[in-house]
């Protein structure tokens, strides 16, 4: 008999063709199915795979991290590369090691990292039509900046959860810090990337959407303090659509 | 009756979706196809479209230059806006303005830059994967542009033309000059640039194919300088994939 051993992987998708991370009831495809199918291949037989957090449709990831764990002999390498060889093209484990059973990808986050692109120039693009937000009007930088200050820090970011909370049953407790809240400018593109010891759903692309208004002028300066203070999404913009969104990394 | 207009264009396009550029008699999907196709639900006829040259089944263009004529009076930026209404996600005009009559996208050519895009690491990607061609194994680079060297000038390529030349009439005239081959590493990627006044049919995608064939220690030094000395293409090996070739730049 093999021993159980436990094991933590890093891994980039293309949200594109998925109904987001996990598994649904509904024949939907999604990237933990995709994983538990692949693993399931290997050791013929059901493997349950959990991850850092979920991802919404058509968000991708840069470095998701995920656990899972199986008896088998099989090294550390080979089980990766069999993985690499089932797994779909949108898919690949980047690294895969041997963890503590005391490791959990979702409560032992430390802190988050979430980028999101967003394409600013008069054209749409071909290329990256599915990686980043077009956004062709001017947009204020510094007026950004300003307004982003004030989410810094431990705060209450109910007025940037999505009002449809059906996904989440942790949505009573909506204080989360954030760390680092960056907006630049990198050629015709603005990166913003937020690092917080939690996100709610769809807190960072309601966060980009309603820093991108102000920046292009459709809201005025100090909503998003208002949004904040008000603790109420009614108050706030669309979200940035999920296209330009990855999890660049999580921290333990 | 309006005046007969003469415009000129730089098309981006995503390549992985087209049977390449050029028109096919099969119902194919191309970018010419879709650019006329455009074309005539603006002006409600037909109107011609010719490029600077051919891209194949899935390389990408950063900036092709096509042009057309028409009688119209329609301002150019409304013009421009109304093509990229209507064309495919996986298209976008980036630029258009009125030009000579004498100008013609393929004849006034000066020299063209095709980028070819490599990732070198173990693992392949899903977020690049039809974006680049993967080479797993470590690469030398200062190989590669010892033997890059050779290709520098003016030089019979007939050794790195596709052996099916049933596309082009010109295959005749074999001679072309390049004038830079650039090889640099960027992080995880290779890119190579290659400019020169004219390539031969899968002429940068076999270099590049040779270029890597000795980089990785497949094939001896002085193979390039081999293949062009013996024109023949049999000497040589596969081609890159196409999916990592980007048409960059057209000079004229």
């Amino acid at each position: 008999m093999s021993p159980t051993r436990h094991f933590k992987f890093i891994v980039e998708y293309d949200g594109t063709g998925f109904s987001g991370w996990q598994i649904q009831k509904a024949k939907q495809r999604t990237v933990q199915g995709e994983i538990q199918a692949a693993l399931k291949k290997i050791f013929r037989k059901s493997v349950r795979v959990s991850g850092s957090g979920r991802t919404d449709t058509g968000v991708h990831a840069l470095g998701q991290i995920g656990a899972f764990e199986v008896d088998t002999n099989l090294n550390v390498l080979a089980i990766q590369r069999a993985l690499n060889f089932y797994l779909p093209k949108d898919i690949v484990i980047l690294g895969l090691s041997q963890t503590k059973a005391q490791f959990h990808p979702r409560f032992s986050v430390k802190t988050k990292i979430y980028r999101y692109q967003i394409l600013n120039r008069e054209c749409r693009t071909a290329l990256e039509r599915n990686f980043c937000w077009h956004v062709p009007q001017p947009v204020d930088l510094n007026e950004m900046k300003k307004e982003a200050k004030g989410l810094i820090g431990k705060n209450d970011f109910r007025g940037f959860m999505s009002s449809d909370t059906s996904h989440d049953g942790t949505a009573k407790d909506t204080v989360r810090s954030i760390k680092r809240l960056d907006i630049r400018r990198k050629g015709k593109d603005i990166v913003i990337e937020i690092e917080a010891d939690g996100f709610l759903y769809k807190m960072a692309r309601n966060i980009v959407g309603a820093l991108i208004a102000v920046g292009v002028g459709k809201l005025p300066k100090g909503t998003i303090t208002k949004i904040l203070k008000g603790r109420n999404r009614s108050l706030a913009p669309a979200p940035a659509p999920a296209r330009g969104l990855y999890l660049a990394q999580v921290k333990y």
